[in-house]
């Protein structure tokens, strides 16, 4: 029965590994305490759900600011996951999709994993599957109340769920009842000058001692906390110039930021 | 006549049994007087309605905190009243269809509860039934005036109908006018201190001993008093790496309340 | 013609008795003036349409707290008018009907009750029939305009009709302008002190002397006016496990008020 | 081509005149120099259709209070203007026809005008038209943008048309620009004392000494002006156990007005 | 090319010569600078789209109170630039009509303009076309959004457009950014005093040494400034009664004031 | 693979340069060091999407004041990126399109744009394409959901995107976190006095010694800074009737900038 389950949940599988690894793309720079617990509590998550027979059904949400890492880390827990299904719905893959054909495709999801003895699903950015937008404000109502039922519905007998889902909203998801019916509920900050530090030496992009100093600058022409995100995108993009191996220079990487910001 | 009604709704009756289980995963655990004198207010009703030629059709709303118990009250009722109709409106099995369907399906089980001489039915978590959202608010008007005409609507000549709705927007409920078409509304607390005590002793997971601190710590970590739910699945999340038989020590307790809230 | 109109539509009246009586089930109990000139008044408005060639078109509006009997009245007048045309228009028949398939029914009654020589309408619980919500508000547009049109719209030449509404939100007819399509209005209140001791002496549920301590009870449970129906179903739920042809008790009277309010 | 046009717009004549004959049950009662006034400026703008060259179109709105004879006015100037094509547009032929249909149904009116030398049209309760409702408000766009238009067109070359509209509420014909597309605005008044008298000396329902007490008790029931068509209704109801040819008594009148308002 | 694109537009310049003329069934009256000044302007647009090779595309707005002359001013300016092209879009031609076919109506007249060498178009009464009521307000966002694009959109390579638009409700233009899509924006005043004097003389209804007197019983009645139309309307009724070729006095003139107003 | 890349995409191609052209029909005139280094931080963002394998998708926003020259500074980025595919997204290709058939059109863009190993596609006036309007406020849902995913959508493995988007509305695009999908935001302002001396220089249409005068009269009749497609639309307008090859008076100017303003 696992056997013939598994095997219906292949294609699936195949095609989802792949998606995972395009939240990925930086892969997971170690920075930090706060990260690493991050890291911990969800790997209890999924042990829990893989072993305990009364919790057949767990739900996590992840918020955050944009570009904290709430997808990466969602993605990288699927992938230690080791579970026969593993599926990620994000907006990206139903762009022009109807309301109807959003809800569908999620009830779909879902019930694909019904067929699988452990699953994982992400409900990435539920904002954007639920079409959200201040003005108004307006949003799906068809596809929250799909989300409110599902994130709650116990899979059948002997299956068991992991849903995370990943939010840069989280005064809208309790405003829409959301965060109520995930069982529980991390925040993805973004970086610390001490966690900055800690990414820039892991890049190795900048000479040692003009750390301190690169961070300095950039706390200064963006905020006090920097999402990873942006991070990675503003070295990237300061390092065009520089040649394969080089260190980026302080005056190169001041000059960048006051370009972009 | 009895016994055809009878043979006429079995099918539906069949399935709804297993239903009813399943919102009674962890059973009905003794609590303290409060519940009880539920479940006899619900016994009460169920027999008024059995013997009673006047009250054909009774309603009660039971509502209360999420996670409080109204979903268990309602099913266990349900099952001990050995109605030959028993059935849960419930959104799960519904998920993804369109107001017009949901509303053809919720009168399609009081069409076919009349056809049973004595019929049971729950409406379970009204609020979604209704697709209700705060923002805005926004819900189905045309599932809400089902129900309003619904839960008035006498059953035809010599059968009976006892409505079991369940919700925890009262405030909601009162202002679409729904709580004035249930005859009776009872309120399911979330557990005191004193209930939590019995809850554990009853689970035997804490050395006695250890109970009046282990609450002390749980109404730290989240409020005076705590629906059955939560309080059932953090105890299932702290007893994880507790092997069988060993009972959860205070230490292992606090951690886990301190990485779930 | 008037052999031939009344074979047209003597289907339609075969079923509506039964609905009439169906809002009579606890029959007209003699309760005071206040609602022997209530019957007085819809009896003088049957024969003037009956009589007057002037005013082949009347319309009344029952209005009154939820339970005060309106239905109950515009049934009772209807029966006794004797017209060969009674129906009753409510949303009971038309539970998940689309705004324009109920519209069309109730146009379909009107057009009906034209070939009939004398006619009764009843419209039960108007806000119902518009699917009237609080929240927004919203409702029917459709079925109101309708409404607004078909109260006040002569039947043709030879042809006459009364129109009874009932509805338990004056207010909401008065803001939609509905009121003042009705020709009169009628106030149906939920009954006083001296009205509920005439109503318990008529039941002979209580020994007489228990009589003004029962309705002392009512009051102070629930408040200084109840309306009828409520009384009704208090008394019946009280009167449970009290064997047939005795008395019900004081104690007995007050422990169910306590339970269910 | 007159004579063409003629046959063409008979039968849409031949219906009219009924519908004109059914505002006026009552006719139309002497009742005061206002009332005489407005009837001359309608038979003007009647006449100036008719003749001159330059104004091949002309619109006038009646406005008023509800039952004070606005849809009589209209009619019977509509009678008396001798114009090959008259007809009413009333929401009363139109019940349950869906937003579009009714335009359409309003437009053709006007389209079979054209073809008619010398049209009126009687836009009777425009607010009715619009499916107005003051909660919200709502309204049909479709049908205003329709009237909007169809008040202003002139009718092609050597056609004439003349557009009567009325409504009660003058307000939101204002707010909507619906006003402002009409030529010319007439107030048509409830009755005031001296008019009241005029009518039920007219009416010899009272003897001649008890007039003035009678529309004392009248005015003391009801407001200090009351429209035409609530004092002819409770007229007739006063008068219902009236034997034929007698007069009304003045404890009757009070009696009647007592128990109708 | 030039004489095949004629060829291609031609029935349709047909058709709008007869409408742009309907528009001016007064002609225009000379009455003072403010106007010549209006023409000349809107002649030297005219001159700029036809010499210009940088500007193919000009857009001008007149906006004014209603019945200033507007319309006319626009119909005039067409009908003298001899475009080959020149055509009216207008909610008359479109009464009834879905949002959706009122777009694409508009949409075919601009497509059938870049056909022609020079074309006129003038989008008259442009809230009309918006289907824009105050209440809400509402409109139709599918013909403004086709609008905004289309007043903005060059024509094709070697063509040239010139789109002239009427309004009087130049602040609902402002909050739709309508008046933004313009070069130029005109104001088209009501009649001053002076202005009024010019128009009385030239239409010689009055003996000369009366006018004054005439324009100030005018004011009296309506404002210190009157609309074109308005009075052009008003002379027409007070004349009705006046024998050809005679004057109309000044008795007759107050009357038809008194009565209109 | 590279090659029949370009093959598929090459039609698309063709028909986009003209697009390109179209909104550069007056160059790009020298105007001064802020125009300039906006040239260049788009040249730097096409190298880097040229270059870098990091960032295979960059997105770029330019908000200013309307005519301020965003759509041109766009369009020739754009053509000097030599990109094998390159193309506008404009609503005035899409006047009339339902709002589905816009996002499909839009999603269908961005499609086309994966195939291609380097693309930039231009999203030209924003809140056009969102149909936005101030009153209510309106837009579409459904496109401003599809820009939002798409804006952030990786192409797949090996491809690269450039998206530059253009907007006069940057408050609208906050509120709907519309920016918040960008890469980089630049703002394009309008043109200050010593740049619209350097761009009248370059068009030499006065004589030298007048400039300054020039733009005095310019910032006195309009504000203190003036759009580049503003100043040019009023130089073509006053420079109608001076014949080619002589220099525009002051006198001319004063009077046109009085006529048009
Ligand atoms: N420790 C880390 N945690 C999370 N992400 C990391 C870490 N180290 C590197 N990354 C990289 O940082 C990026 C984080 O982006 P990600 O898309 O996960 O953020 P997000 O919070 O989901 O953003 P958005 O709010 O836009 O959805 C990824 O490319 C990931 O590979
Ligand atoms: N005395 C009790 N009363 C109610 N439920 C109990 C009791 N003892 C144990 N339980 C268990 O507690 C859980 C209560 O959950 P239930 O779903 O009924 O709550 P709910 O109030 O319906 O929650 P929600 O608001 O989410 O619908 C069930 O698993 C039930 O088996
Ligand atoms: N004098 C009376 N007048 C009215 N109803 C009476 C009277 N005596 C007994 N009854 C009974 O009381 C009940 C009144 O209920 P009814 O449905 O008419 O109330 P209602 O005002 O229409 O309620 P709702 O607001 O829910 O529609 C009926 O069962 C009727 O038989
Ligand atoms: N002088 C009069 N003017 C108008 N109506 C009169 C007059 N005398 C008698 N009547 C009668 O009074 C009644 C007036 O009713 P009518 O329907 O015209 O009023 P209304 O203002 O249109 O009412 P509503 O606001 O309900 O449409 C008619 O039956 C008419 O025959
Ligand atoms: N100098 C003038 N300018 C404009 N119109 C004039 C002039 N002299 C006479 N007229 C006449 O005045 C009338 C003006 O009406 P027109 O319909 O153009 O006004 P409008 O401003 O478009 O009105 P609306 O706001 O109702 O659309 C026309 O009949 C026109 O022939
Ligand atoms: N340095 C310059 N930068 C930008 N545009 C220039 C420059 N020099 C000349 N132009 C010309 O100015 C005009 C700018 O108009 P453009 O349509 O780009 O403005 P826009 O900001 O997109 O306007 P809108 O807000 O209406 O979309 C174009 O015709 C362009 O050829
Ligand atoms: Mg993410
Ligand atoms: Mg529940
Ligand atoms: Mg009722
Ligand atoms: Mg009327
Ligand atoms: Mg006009
Ligand atoms: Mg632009």
């Amino acid at each position: 029965d696992f056997e013939r389950a598994l095997e219906e949940v292949r294609p699936a599988f195949g095609t989802s590994v792949e998606t995972l690894d395009s939240y990925l793309t930086h892969g997971i720079i170690p920075c930090g305490e706060t990260f690493e617990h991050l890291r911990q509590t969800l790997a209890m998550l999924v042990q829990q759900v893989r072993n305990s027979d009364k919790t057949p059904l767990l739900s996590v949400i992840l918020e955050g600011p944009v570009g904290s890492g709430k997808s990466a880390l969602a993605s990288s827990s699927a992938r230690q996951s080791d579970f026969p299904f593993c599926k990620v719905i994000s907006s990206e893959t139903m762009a022009g999709y109807s309301e109807q054909a959003k809800a569908s495709q999620i009830i779909k999801v879902f019930e694909d994993a019904y067929k699988s003895p452990l699953s994982v699903i992400i409900l990435d950015d539920i904002e954007r599957l639920l079409e959200y937008v201040a003005i108004g404000p307006r949003f799906s109502n068809t596809i929250l109340q799909a989300l409110l039922v599902l994130v709650k519905r116990m899979p059948p007998q002997g299956h068991k769920l992991l849903v995370i889902g990943t939010t840069s909203m989280s005064d809208v998801m309790e405003s829409m009842g959301l965060n109520e019916v995930f069982n529980v509920s991390l925040h993805v900050p973004a970086l610390r000058v001490d966690e900055m530090v800690k990414v820039l030496r892991h890049l190795d992009c900048f000479s040692v001692m003009d750390i301190p100093k690169a961070v300095d600058l950039l706390t200064t022409f963006s905020a006090k906390v920097v999402p990873m995100k942006k991070l990675l995108l503003w070295l990237e993009m300061a390092r065009q110039d520089v040649s394969e191996g080089q260190k980026l220079s302080l005056t190169r990487w001041e000059q960048a930021l006051r370009e972009l910001s």
